[in-house]
């Protein structure tokens, strides 16, 4: 295990972390807040230990993929510690747990809330919930990659640890230019999303707030109704936005350097937008029948589509009061998930076309035994390696989901609640039904739960491998 | 596609029902009862069929898995045509759709029934309802080649379809004996299990139905409180009953033989008696305070853990009203499911070891990248196209439960009904939770869903590769 590099990139997680401070600092100084001293504390301990650990610069030795997934997945247990302790000294959350638990949520743009009235906490930690759904969603490490001059191979296997999506491609041949490039179209899409909130009337606070969500993929909200106050034309601005950002950032990549004929002909894309067409279609034939207008039902459930499959978690009515069929059609959209080298989470539309391509080929060979046969994915040919990693990502994020629901069920809640609060926070959601519904809160669920639920929020957004390695015995091992 | 050996087969299976109604035929001469009439009728025209279509013995060319495949699901759909005829017929069951679901519930060992007071029924259909579950446990077919003197690959590869699990061994090296064998070891077990419980003062009618269903791992009841007025003699009978027909009988063959050592050593077997044990125990401490006494959590814990990991159904109380840690890990049993080669159903504990020896594998990849690890099962190295087939399996399992639990999601029960339903008939379970838990049925659900759950249950017993052969374009185009 090669530390040095370790205790380095962590420091400059600590640096970036007290750069990132300034941003409700100053909203604390806008709105004339108390909590800045909260904010400006932790800042400055933040900036020292980042200092202190980023001093001499390590030589790059041995560095494996290994060594990546345990950098990413303490970076970001790192960055949630330093990240809830203004929530937590401020006493706006009162208790350690939830703290950690809302920051968590944020930074893995999960977007569940402890908090049962968010317009109660200061401006500054509104702003610094829904910031963190920004940097989480592109992520940290991908940032400090960009920005850090550093040469080797070390940074594919930080950069594979961190970005969704079951194999992670360069943009161009240097990680450090498609870090930046990837930054950059992230930035000009947020700027565009806050341009037409903006245009629409949104208030300068509310559009801040609903566009790092957005962009994040996360799910915190600035009101108590959630997105449920804002016009039509806001809430449709959301809509097309969050099912941007949930489109493979490929696409755009290839739209800017003019090649759209490549961009349209992803595959995730097309499966991605096809899945939300049909889901859009079934529920509003489901839920017509609740709103005066055909044109309302097919707005509210674009909107919840496009916020649950994109694993962003708005809500612009209470879902969970739908029927059956069209929350258990959400439900799936959490599994789902957005497209890989997205900011969205859940499984992944990338990874369920290539299940759906393993099982065809299979059933198949069954029919034709003599025939041979390859999967195609992208116009690719799917090695065996993929799929076999893959394989493996499905049984684990079964295994996990099912021992969650597990250790949450000891809540004695009913299933419908333990379900759906592990696949909303498994997945990076945000609300789920029943007791953990959009229009209520996990403030209720044990401390048990909530460990269990900031687990897999991590787990989730880190694609699992790099926390379970971090908990690894085998990693620790000389050897 | 070899149809006149198709033909044939269904002609035997009509040949064999026909002498399997002699059962309730008998019961009614002994009570005195009227439906005779209908299951003489039926009997008789099924022989009639079963004779033509067996007048010529066809030669046999080719017979691929394909052929297997598609010979057992029409198969079983044959039989279960003609053995729910007597319930509709005689009046009984007042609807089609009901009885034919009554019967894929018995021939699938599912258990799950749509009659609310099963002591209204007559004996003969009683009896043959449990006697449904005795066939469908071992395999129609399996005992149509016990009896059959053919030769030919081709009935490895239908033994292969009917059998329950990831790769079926043969016994021995013939076919016809391996199928002998199994139906012995069946016999003789059903019959050990009647003697024990007619020592513990069980009626002979409750003693038959009892017996028949455990072995079956089936779960219709004769009494319409289900298990709960049996001894608690005899509630532990049938509770040993159902974990030893759960388990693989590859395990009995080798005892048989005395070979006891390599029969303990049974990687599977070891696998599902921990999981029994680990599964009583959490139970137990979870439910202690609602029983008056240790033992008694311990026993009921013990009768309904058996009964559902084996995919049983029995119920000595209403599991529905336990706390909800309990109740899921109930569900989670439903999928675990019992032992590959034994009556039970379900996921089978054998693919649940060998995915996760798969994630396992991978995980140590990712942390040792340069070793190179084999992955052994029972002391064998798992070869490629176990695996390539196990993954297929698991997929088409998730994609099927998705799409299952959404139609009948449109009948609008909460989310544990809709769920369990379904887990409980894919599984071959019976009962689930919520509306058609253990004290109720599953009368109240629509005609699409009955439609749906009969096709999971089939499904469910077939191991999913058979009836999707059957209803694949591809099986039947040429070439």
């Amino acid at each position: 295990m090669n530390r040095s590099i370790i205790i380095y990139m962590l420091g400059w997680i600590m640096n970036i972390e007290a750069l990132l401070l300034l941003i409700p600092i100053a909203a604390a100084v806008v709105y004339r807040e108390s909590v800045i001293t909260c904010y400006m504390a932790v800042a400055c301990v933040c900036g020292l230990l980042g200092f202190l650990c980023t001093r001499k610069k390590p030589e790059v030795k041995m560095f494996f993929a290994k060594e990546g997934f345990v950098l990413v997945s303490m970076g970001w247990i790192v960055l949630s510690l330093f990240g809830c302790m203004p929530f937590w000294l401020s006493g706006e959350i009162p208790r350690f747990i939830d703290a950690l638990f809302e920051i968590v949520s944020g930074f893995t743009t999960t977007g569940s809330s402890v908090v049962p009235k968010v317009e109660d906490l200061s401006r500054a930690t509104l702003i610094w919930r829904s910031f963190s759904h920004w940097i989480g969603g592109m992520g940290i490490l991908v940032f400090i990659l960009s920005i850090l001059p550093m040469a080797g191979d070390y940074n594919m296997h930080i950069m594979r640890a961190e970005s969704p999506g079951p194999s992670v491609g360069k943009l161009v041949p240097k990680i450090r230019i498609t870090a930046k490039l990837l930054y950059q179209i992230y930035f000009l899409m947020t700027v565009m999303t806050m341009v037409f909130l903006l245009i629409g009337g949104m208030p300068i606070f509310d559009t801040i707030c609903m566009s790092f969500g957005a962009a994040g993929t996360g799910g915190f909200s600035c009101r108590n109704s959630g997105q449920a106050e804002y016009t039509l034309y806001q809430q449709a601005v959301l809509s097309i936005a969050m099912i941007l950002f949930g489109v493979n950032f490929n696409v755009y990549y290839l739209l800017l350097i003019k090649r759209p004929k490549d961009a349209f002909r992803c595959e995730e894309m097309r499966g991605y937008l096809a899945i939300i067409l049909a889901a859009v279609v079934l529920i509003t034939l489901n839920v017509r029948h609740l709103f005066p207008s055909l044109f309302l039902a097919v707005h509210h459930a674009l909107f919840q589509v496009s916020s649950i499959i994109t694993t962003t978690g708005y809500a612009s009515v209470n879902f969970d009061q739908w029927p059956e069929f069209s929350k258990y059609i959400l439900l799936l959209l959490m599994f789902t998930g957005a497209c890989a080298g997205s900011t969205g989470g859940g499984i992944k539309v990338s990874r369920i076309m290539m299940a759906f391509k393993e099982a065809k080929k299979e059933m198949a060979a069954v029919i034709h035994p003599r025939s041979v046969k390859v999967i195609k994915y992208e116009g690719k040919v799917l090695g065996h390696p993929v799929l076999r990693s893959l394989n493996a990502y499905l049984i684990l994020y079964a295994f996990i989901f099912t021992v969650s629901v597990l250790l949450v069920s000891l809540d004695n809640f009913d299933f419908a609640t333990s379900f759906s609060a592990v696949a909303a926070n498994f997945n990076n959601i945000g609300p789920g039904l029943s007791v953990v519904g959009p229009s209520s809160n996990f403030s209720m669920l044990s401390d048990l739960s909530k460990l269990v639920l900031i687990f897999d929020m991590l787990a989730g957004r880190l694609e699992l491998f790099p926390i379970l390695v971090l908990f690894s015995p085998g990693t620790w091992k000389r050897g």
